[in-house]
């Protein structure tokens, strides 16, 4: 399989890819991109936006968006933005967005269900203290401390991390991922 | 908060440890575990037995099981049987208990569901030669290769990795865990 192009600045993606055995190079998009409105779309306008940033015959561009109760959450801005986002997503179930589109062979945009559990102050204070919010969407992250403030999901894990792995090597048959079969 | 004590040789259980930022030091059990029964059951049972066999004043014992239509998958012998495995679960949703115990805290069992993709003999044949399921329950690693053999999951990610970070949190608050609020 050719490497793919991976239109993203991201270590999870990355790291997802590496865990993967997919062969890549990374070439980050800087583009502008949507904050508002239908979440899906918003995921998805942003994904093809960076593919199409981006030389390259295959090009994976994916953007990942927190939704709660019709408003999208982004990066917090400092601690105190954290913590409010923290409390808006705590003891709810939120959503979250993975744009994926992959240039030449198509695209797609999937969903999974996070709980929060309740946070009272030790935790919000403990998990802002982590400085591990910073540059995340929705303030936290699931493959760090954030996991302990997750009671569950229901979707595909690695779409809250960045990169929905089921969706995506679907889209990779088609460029013969996982190889032939003997 | 005091050190506790993981009865437990996993990498990944000291890996979310380390991720959430527990204080801890391993001290592997070597016990004759239980293989058949109730999954719940044998879980608890296991995770009580390690938890024992181990000094501490707060010992981590932990036993995750692998469960679909009544039957327990434990690690695969051998290539033909983690191939064999991987076909049992294959297109349909499997559950993953993990059966935890502090020793002088408590103990709690949860229950993960696993939804595995189909899986055509590219894909068995992709994941037996990757070796990720040599030593696993199940026969597959979901934090690595195994992930794209996964759509979806409902309960706590890190159940199906080897230790509930949910429910152990929650135990571990009695030690004081996240910390006072300030």
């Amino acid at each position: 399989m050719e490497p793919i192009v991976l239109a993203s600045a991201s270590p999870q993606r990355r790291a997802i890819l590496e865990q993967l055995g997919v062969p890549f190079v990374v070439r980050p998009a800087a583009v502008e991109e949507v904050e508002e409105g239908d979440p899906a779309t918003v995921a998805l306008t942003n994904a093809r936006a960076k593919a199409a940033a981006v030389e390259g015959e295959h090009v994976l561009g994916v953007d990942t968006v927190v939704a709660l109760d019709g408003r999208i959450y982004g990066k917090p801005a400092d601690e105190r933005d954290a913590a409010a986002t923290l409390r808006a997503l705590a003891g709810a179930t939120h959503t979250v967005w993975s744009g994926i589109h992959l240039s030449g062979v198509g695209e797609t945009a999937v969903a999974t269900a996070v709980t929060f559990r309740p946070l009272d102050n030790s935790w919000v204070e403990w998990y802002v203290a982590s400085d591990e919010w910073r540059d995340r969407a929705g303030g936290y992250a699931i493959q760090g401390r954030g996991a302990a403030l997750v009671t569950r999901i229901e979707g595909d894990y690695t779409n809250v991390v960045g990169l929905p792995v089921a969706a995506f090597t679907e889209l990779l048959r088609t460029l013969g991922f996982p190889g032939k079969s003997r």
